[in-house]
């Protein structure tokens, strides 16, 4: 390699915020670390990448070790490069945030952890390294691109009502919105159709609905 | 350092795409490499980060030397990470944008680079690395944001007037846009505030504005 740069080289690592709608909350999962620095300390599932691994490849691998999810949507989030965010050596960390449907997702905990678990991100524990920033920091994105894109219905499953829908913005935002004006922007938005299906043998079983295909987005933007 | 990570680290860099208007068009600058490799090649400025630098000093210290510009708006684009975008080694890019207002901005070129100049986005030369899908992003990300935020107020000096401002978003966007409707909703959006003063001794002298303050926005948001 007669290009090889000489001077020393930081550490790079991959971090994920997998969230997902749990009891009308959004929650994240952490894993609890089994080895210093910040050894039984809350964290992003992550860690560092191999030389021979695209960066979204390692946080797929990182995030399935830690959590035995996969098929999520998945985003960069930020690098986050601040020269004293590590106890160990200069580590730059790549983050990137996941969403995964509401529901029963089941963790795991890798041999990096000692636990995993979703917590309520209102209610979060002390966090290793600048993790809380990074979830800050996705967060804030997430409300945001609710807003302008599709991302809501990556919490969802496939087949969904509105009030479903409603209650994912409600959970993102922390907040109630209002019923009526929630429906009547969400049906003249081109966004979903009808299925000709109800759900629930209730008094009043509710319309189920789907995202059109055309509206679908890919990862990685 | 008892946790240094003992696995091969990647080499990390970063690169700016600097971007004004000049002669209505979105313009971005190039250096031409001195060394190789991709001598002789057009490519963004940028370069290995130094290990007690935060990523935003890095990226700093890279335009001033390749530019000799300061003061602009700089925001994080994304990290770039291909297993094969550099045929050194593994060489992971934290890619930036930069906005400075149109104009006469001087460049100068430093010792990485033989040649320094600013190119219109729309006639780009052949680019080094993987430097042409980053440009391609910054721009979707400047085309996204100038409707979403104040970006449009960076390229453009503190006193300015509505045709300005259209002008701008017209360079962004590269097609022309409804005068009457621009003038309508800018006017209406509480972003700027008239100054009272007039521009040139024309036949029809334009209305000076500024930004008010309230809605100035800081970088690395």
């Amino acid at each position: 390699m007669p290009y090889t740069y000489n001077y020393p080289h930081p550490a790079v690592t991959v971090d994920a915020c997998l969230f997902t709608i749990q009891d009308d909350r959004l929650k994240i999962v952490l894993i609890r670390r089994a080895a210093e620095p910040y050894k039984d300390v809350w964290a992003l599932p992550g860690g560092f990448i191999h030389l021979d691994e695209n960066l979204e490849t390692a946080v797929k691998r990182e995030l399935e070790e830690a959590t035995g999810i996969t098929g999520f949507y998945l985003e960069q989030l930020g690098t986050f490069g601040q020269v004293d965010r590590d106890p160990r050596e200069r580590v730059i960390s790549v983050a990137y945030f996941a969403l995964a449907p509401a529901g029963h997702v089941t963790l795991k905990a890798d041999t990096d952890a000692i636990d995993a678990a979703w917590f309520d991100v209102n209610e979060l524990p002390d966090l290793a390294f600048d993790h809380a920033s990074i979830i800050n920091k996705a967060i804030k994105r997430i409300q945001t691109k609710i807003e302008t894109s599709n991302v809501a219905f990556e919490f969802l499953p496939p087949k969904f009502t509105i009030s479903d829908v409603r209650q994912v913005h409600e959970s993102v935002h922390g907040r109630p919105i209002d019923k009526r004006n929630f429906q009547k922007w969400l049906t003249g938005s081109n966004l979903i159709r009808p299925l000709g299906e109800k759900r629930g043998g209730s008094h009043r079983p509710a319309e189920l609905y789907e995202l059109k295909p055309s509206q679908r987005r890919k990862s990685f933007d």
